[in-house]
């Protein structure tokens, strides 16, 4: 079992807590970067690492009509970047000469394991853009431990992170800071059903009866399930709580009111799921303890998206964060983060045991 | 001139930045605090620091008539603490034994430096809570210039802070986190005029004509001239930009509608001034801006206090602040800061130098 310490890696301001396995160097002033997944979150890493004007050196993907194309051209830059897009499968990463690679695959640790021993084994530091990697020890403990000593053993990093990170993780983190008395926190989130396309659109649950809903998404963890009880769980680990149980329900959004789905181009009746409800519940051995109440559905009129993080103790304050521009805020904390996770001791580091993100501008 | 690094303390997350010219033994368990100042702030922070266990080892205030009071009784809590109030003009500070004290005086660095003179010159670390030490180096260079040199000489440091710890400061580099463009960052807050009494309210402006307010805060200072803008500065030198110009505008506050003081038990005339509106702007080197759009007076039905960054920039984000109980914020932020002050290197250090607060709970 792996002992993952809730300290703050930067805890006493002034201590070096360089520990793992091989002191790394300080980081490079432009990191050279590959992109392990080259869609919709990667080109805009692309994007963002062209116009820094940081090298990226490689790119892979699965098979496909991708193979064999300039990131460039993919990432809409109208020039090639020199870099082709090779097969996952077969690269040949110790030739990569990358110090770090954005992962940018599936939410599931699982799912992205091979890409993590490939690269991890080559000694190339790993950011993942997948929900559970944010706190991995709570995700999947045994596969974190994997992880971990995977990484160790190479002299590397490995973090996750995306649009959680000041949106949610760092929020309730800032929001408790000045509490003398901490009952518990309280996350609430409303996420637009209707942004992406009809695909994740569905994946929500939205347009199912309830019946279907039952089935499909309360009864097995579907695309979403799951996924959420890490924000809360991994808050009250970084507040320096131990974790004692996490529990996670999902239910139907309902309406008694017909509900116009701009996507459907139609109206879903009354009783038809608008979307997906997460309520996540985290309790600790020292009593405090977290809930998260995530909407992810049709938005009603006026309403935006939005979240909030708020303390039943002393000071009872609240935090809400409005995001725009999704796509681009997932990628450019990845992008952020580099120089946290590069200059990180090896090991599964998390976004919490570095300080909140700093701009990091052209 | 002092040349004051906009790096964070704890930058580059695993690098010993130990500079200054003592090193520090890391922070006792339960320092010893002392007391500067036994008003209404000073007070919550006993009670806070009672029901944590840690010990107050001494208290001074001006003199009058709480000089040769016990500290339990003053703080109401029904118990002697042993602690009797000296006077602050005789008290023999080199035999205080406190790791640390907390001043609560007033705004200004020039009327609170005689007490960092005793406290430094004693080689006790300082925590002011006054809204020029958030940021020294805006408000006064010269006199933080001394205060810096005075710390450094007696291996000792100072630092700042309140409530705006994190629901401004914190608040404001939270926001800009995942940035890459950054154009400019505005915040904007609304403060209730009637939450204190009336020697607070009318040194908001509230009820003067708009001649009396030209004369009494527009021209001077008044009581809260030159503070706010302190905000916007000490976010733009955290984020690391160098600060080229910095201007602040105070005006009335009015509305073309009568409007109801609970404190005077009265409708205040339009035209009558409904308290104060700082505007404060920030120009940089690099470019990027910041604003303060700071209200202070009495507020309209359904409008609460609150405070807002937004990022003109990509992505564009919005963080909002709701406080509440600002009193026991205020000495809790004081408080929880103490570790952070305690383990620093001397010389003054900003709260952004710090991480964002952390919770200490009892």
């Amino acid at each position: 079992m792996l002992a993952f310490s809730s300290e703050f890696i930067r805890q006493g301001p002034f201590m070096s807590v360089v520990h793992g396995t091989a002191a790394k160097a300080p980081a490079r002033l432009r990191p050279k970067v590959m992109i392990y997944g080259v869609g919709y979150y990667g080109m805009e890493a692309v994007r963002i690492l062209v116009k820094k004007g940081w090298p990226i050196v490689a790119a892979v993907n699965r098979a496909g009509p991708k193979i064999g194309e300039d990131l460039g051209r993919l990432a809409g830059l109208n020039e090639d970047l020199g870099v082709v897009v090779q097969d996952c499968e077969t690269a040949d990463y110790a030739t990569l000469d990358a110090d770090i690679a954005l992962v940018v695959q599936t939410e599931r640790l699982s799912l992205n394991f091979a890409a993590y021993q490939r690269l991890l084994g080559a000694g190339i530091n790993v950011i993942c853009h997948g929900s559970e990697s944010y706190f991995p020890q709570g995700a999947d403990p045994s596969l974190a431990e994997k992880i971990d000593a995977l990484a160790k053993r190479n002299g590397v990093t490995f973090t996750g992170t995306g649009i959680w990170d000041f949106s949610r993780i760092w929020a309730g983190m800032l929001i408790a800071g000045p509490c003398t008395e901490l009952r518990s926190l309280t996350h609430r989130s409303l996420t637009n059903a209707e942004l992406a396309n009809e695909r994740m659109m569905r994946a929500y649950g939205v347009d199912m009866t309830q019946a279907e809903f039952l089935e499909k998404v309360t009864k097995v963890p579907g695309q979403l399930g799951e996924l959420y009880k890490g924000v809360p769980a991994h808050v009250m680990h970084a507040l320096g709580f131990t974790i004692k149980n996490v529990t996670e329900r999902r239910e139907p959004v309902l309406s008694n009111q017909p509900m116009w789905c701009r996507i459907l181009n139609r109206f879903l009746e009354p009783g038809i799921s608008l979307g997906l409800r997460i309520i996540a519940l985290v309790e600790t051995v020292e009593g405090p303890r977290a809930s998260a109440h995530i909407e992810l559905r049709l938005l009603a009129e006026g309403e935006s998206e939005n979240m909030t993080w708020a303390v039943d103790g002393r000071p009872s304050s609240k935090i809400r964060i409005d995001r725009a521009d999704g796509v681009h805020t997932s990628a450019s904390c990845m992008v952020n983060r580099i120089p946290d996770v590069i200059a990180a001791p090896p090991g599964i580091r998390l976004i919490s045991q570095f300080g909140p993100l700093r701009p990091s501008l052209t």
